[in-house]
């Protein structure tokens, strides 16, 4: 059966719910990362990367969310998750995927995870001062130039729609205006609805 | 036909070289960041987040080397890019793709593009000296963890191979020590006497 690692408050979300659209049999194993389970030498003969998600499929692991959620769609293909038979369409989805991992998180990681890339503390709390303006102008180009409305990709739900609503969690601790982000705004309200997205946050966050 | 928008000594290359790689009809278009092409308005029009690479379909613009890379090894499967008709296999290479957009260049862009995340000019020089430890990190990472050999993948080359290889032109000047990463060392000789690769560089470096 399929096996997600995951931590409460983190990317791992979107695999998540993308698992309960998906209609897929897996069971989840919880990480606290206030307890360091990340560096534990169990969970990085898992992930040597020491981060989450995980996922455990049976054939081997898999890591990093567009990966991941790309790989549910493809196993699950009944569910419609992303359009499968089209490589355009799916570059698409897999490209507004990237710009979320390599762009839009970077960006907010620079608030809570700035040793990551500086050793100096000065310089942690000069990264965390550019994290309301360098989140807000990341959102801003998806809410102008890339959401379509009412789903990301437009009529129809895809795997994009999971990972935007994850790090559209933390907007408001980031210092994002969000009555700029109207379509996002909304679009995490129509997200939140869904009994999918109910389920993985009751048990995330229960 | 297809239009790739690259830069000199870019994550460009990648693309570049898939689209060799695939046999693929293609034509380049240049831009000269020391110009600041890719902020006017006439390729704002093309990828409002001004960055390359930048993929003209002829049905849209694709943006993102990983969705890049698959768009390529879908759209030509007799290249044998991907192994595209194993969800498994081909969501390893998308981790792996992954990896490298959302941690290794997110690394390396702390030496040259620290403005994206700070303004202060101490922690912009904080962020450089710190670049040699985590791009070492990265790279020792895929070294040990990921790289099969003879190829990323295994014994069959990949849409991870453009990938790793053009990043790893820039270990020297991150300060990275190459004697700790023979495999990676050995790859990247192994890809540079690829025709395929001679001809991309040739063009962009010329």
């Amino acid at each position: 059966m399929l096996k997600l690692f995951y931590a409460a408050n983190t990317c791992a979300l979107a695999s998540h719910i993308a698992l309960e659209e998906a209609g897929a049999q897996y069971e989840t194993v919880r990480l606290s990362f206030s307890s360091d389970d990340q560096r534990k030498p169990e969970y990085l003969a898992i992930n040597p990367k020491a981060r989450v998600p995980s996922l455990d499929t049976g054939d081997g692991v898999l890591t990093e969310t567009p990966a991941i959620l790309a790989f549910i769609a493809q196993s699950f293909p009944r569910a419609k998750l992303a359009p499968l038979s089209d490589p355009f369409a799916f570059a698409r989805v897999q490209a507004f995927n990237s710009y979320l991992c390599s762009t839009v998180h970077v960006a907010h990681a620079h608030r809570m995870r700035g040793y990551r890339w500086v050793d100096d503390s000065a310089a942690i709390e000069a990264m965390k001062k550019k994290v309301p303006a360098s989140v807000s102008e990341c959102f801003g180009l998806i809410e102008r130039t890339m959401f379509e409305g009412p789903w990301v990709m437009g009529e129809t739900y895809t795997i994009c729609d999971p990972y935007l609503f994850t790090l559209a969690q933390w907007l408001e601790a980031d210092g994002v205006d969000l009555a700029r982000l109207p379509k996002i705004r909304d679009h995490r309200t129509r997200m939140s609805v869904r009994p999918t997205v109910k389920k993985a946050l009751a048990e995330e966050l229960g």
